[in-house]
């Protein structure tokens, strides 16, 4: 069996492997080690998910412990989850020893307490104490990311002394957290950091806190990962040390987990952004009755405030009756403040997350949207005027009266749109100010808010040019 | 001048910095340097764009000149395109030539062509080369995103002689790519890869070759960034060869303008998710009636499709004319047409934007939503014909047959829901197989869409079962 190449184009090389993994399992299993052994973990994960269920324990056995650790790490949640099940206690506890500290917790958080629990007991004591540790913090904190294997050393040893300290470290077989070397002084405190490449540049015979850089980029246990994720992107860090109040690195964040942290967040934002709660998991493995969940709550609310509407037109009965033709134009009218406070949401809710505009920023902000709103408001409201013009000319539809028509069809389209754009901008403000996620500030729930006003000012300007 | 802690919580540091800098360019320019030598060149842009813009190119200056070129990376586009325009042409070469080979070309694609080909004629002939080659590709492939400095050796030298290399690299200050070091066969072409870690912790004498992972994951260089950042966060990368089609490395992608990538793409979404086109620069920076054009042509367009809500009304004038309470439920049951159609469409466009779903799950898809859309149709359908029912008995509003209105509003929300939710989830499917971005199918396009069908459902319904 040779190695597919590992590339995008060929993937998924999975399926085309997982029969051959099969055969290998039934004829010679001990050979399935090295058969693999070039393989990415990534890779043998996605093999490991399409063979039958109860060949993926046999699967994992047939690998070197370490190997199997890894490729326990990239399995999708639930298949772990019921590996881990199948497996015993001290077995289980093997597997996830090998597991880089942040990892482990990880995983064990995705467990049942219980099953946690037995598992934590069975792993050597100091990882257990490590793992423990972890898994007091949140899992979205700097504290849950964290891996705590890193590389420190007194601030006061050579750069050839670090460099042995490193070289020892990796023959260990860890392998987290080897981007940079923190120095600490006698108390143990942070006080530089010297990337790899640093190191293995500075001159022979020279102290690391001579080189290392004394002020480093930090966080506290507790920052949010959008926090540590700033800091990486605008930094670009490729680790983040995790500093305790006392000054004491307790871990350090790396890259990729960075990178899955900006992704989940990603997700979960364009999800609020669409009008629903974010799915804890992928959407082909979310359970059906899990995403109606998430989905129900907020269109049922979304629903009820569209009732008032439904009591905004009742108070205009009487005004309708009289001029039937209005109400052609309403989809056209409120959809129209809906979509002005769709764009200036997204625009707001993107740049708040990336930290662009902070909440200071609204006043800036207000003044911007109110001309953009009332601009873009104008031009539809020309568009709105020339199809009651074109179409009273070309049909004849709207009487005597169809320049009052046009113009309330036109400034109704300016203050629709200019209010759309208003709320559309100013509710991430308002969310975020208490306390909520801005990006809750989805685009159907502006669309619903500015249908009643819209409506408002659609009847009221009518009332007042027409009836 | 003791520089701060370069902590997130006590930014922005640099509006405290910037008034020490100007007293320090005024008392002891030829001191600016030393006293700033421990900042990130990311904070020291800050202040620089703090800085009155006559004061900036003498900030400069008074760096050594590596230093300057780190902070002109990190300025923004318009201010870096100002001071290189201010700059003599050799001075803005020499700043130039201390960046990495693909900052470098990052910044002349941003100037004018004219005075990109100027600077580009002062460089060093390798240097200008390497870019010439670079600025060929996209910005947005992987050749676009590369730098040309890496590390290679012939897989037969022995892990000593590959660390002495990496040693002299290093020292030359040279800073990027030095995650991983390249084997290559006689023939140069790429047939292995070995992280800095793996070879520190390599047995000393053994070959290169020998401990390198012969299946490296690599790129063409015309593939998508998109397609490099799944790479990168699948397989928990920090660095991408990129490689001809002959096998021969021609640059790294590394993980920090993965991320930068990552970051733009995502903002792309969320700004077409939200209906509009995608700004090229950050919200705050961004001219206004740049904004304005990217907001006015989707508006106006989502304007021109709910004009067919109009003419679809216009069908069914003399309904509503013998029964004007129909109107008053119209934006209710569109907007939940939008609704739960925005929900599907955020949820199948990250899907996809994540490699989750491709083409061929559109049936899966298909199945799982319209099961999504009965349920949730059902669930707001229900509370439709509450309204209706609360309202007759307490307000006695719909005569006699109000259980028949009851039924209409309920049955046509279980429509328009389904429609919706079948809209939006396969209108980003249709996209993608049209080669356009998924991530246009925007909440209010699918909106717009859904509106006139809800419409006809509505009045169809109506039509036959109350009229």
């Amino acid at each position: 069996m040779t190695p597919p190449q590992r590339n995008p184009e060929d993937r998924p090389v999975a399926a085309l492997l997982a029969p051959d993994i099969l055969d290998l399992l039934d004829e010679s299993p001990e050979s399935v080690s090295v058969e693999t052994e070039e393989m990415h973990p990534a890779d043998l994960a996605d093999v490991a998910e399409l063979l039958p269920s109860e060949r993926l324990v046999p699967f994992l056995k047939a690998l070197p412990k370490e190997r199997a650790a890894d490729v326990l790490e990239y399995l999708d949640d639930e298949v772990r989850a019921a590996v881990l099940e199948e497996l015993t206690v001290p077995e289980a506890a093997a597997l996830v020893t090998e597991m880089t500290p942040d990892d482990r917790a990880d995983i064990l958080e995705g467990l049942d307490e219980e099953h946690a629990e037995e598992i934590l007991e069975e792993i050597p004591p100091e990882a257990r104490r490590e793992t423990e540790q972890l898994l007091r913090y949140d899992p979205d904190s700097a504290g849950g990311l964290m891996t705590t294997e890193f590389v420190s050393v007194p601030a006061d040893v050579t750069v050839d002394d670090a460099l042995l300290r490193v070289r020892a470290l990796a023959r260990t077989g860890r392998r987290e957290a080897m981007y940079a070397v923190y120095a600490t002084d006698t108390e143990g405190r942070l006080v530089g950091v010297l990337s790899l490449r640093e190191l293995l540049a500075a001159p022979p015979g020279t102290k690391v806190g001579d080189v290392a850089w004394s002020e480093v980029l930090a966080v506290q246990p507790t920052a949010d990962r959008e926090e540590v994720a700033r800091l990486t992107a605008n930094y670009d860090l490729v680790a983040v040390p995790v500093v305790s109040e006392s000054g004491h690195v307790m871990g350090v964040v790396t890259v990729d987990d960075v990178i899955d942290a900006i992704q989940e967040e990603q997700t979960e934002d364009v999800q609020k952004l669409g009008g629903m709660e974010a799915l804890e998991e992928p959407y082909m493995n979310a359970g059906f009755f899990e995403m109606i969940r998430k989905r129900a709550g907020w269109l049922m609310l979304l629903l009820l405030g569209e009732m008032f509407t439904a009591t905004a037109m009742g108070y205009f009965e009487d005004e309708i009756a009289r001029a039937v033709f209005l109400t052609a134009f309403i989809p056209l009218i409120i959809s129209s403040g809906g979509n002005s406070g769709s764009q200036a949401t997204s625009l707001i809710i993107r740049a708040m997350a990336l930290g662009e505009i902070t909440l200071r920023d609204w006043w800036r902000v207000a003044r911007r949207e109110l001309g953009s709103g009332l601009v873009l408001g104008l031009m539809l409201g020309l568009i709105g005027v020339a199809r009651v013009l074109v179409w009273h000319f070309a049909f004849g539809n709207y009487g005597e009266r169809y320049l009052l028509v046009a113009l309330t069809i036109g400034v109704a389209l300016i203050g629709v749109v200019t209010f759309g754009t208003i709320v559309g901008s100013m509710l991430p403000f308002v969310l975020r100010r208490l306390g909520l996620d801005p990006a809750s500030a989805s685009a159907p729930l502006v669309a619903t808010l500015v249908d009643v006003t819209g409506l408002v000012i659609y009847f009221t300007l009518a009332l007042a040019i027409l009836l």
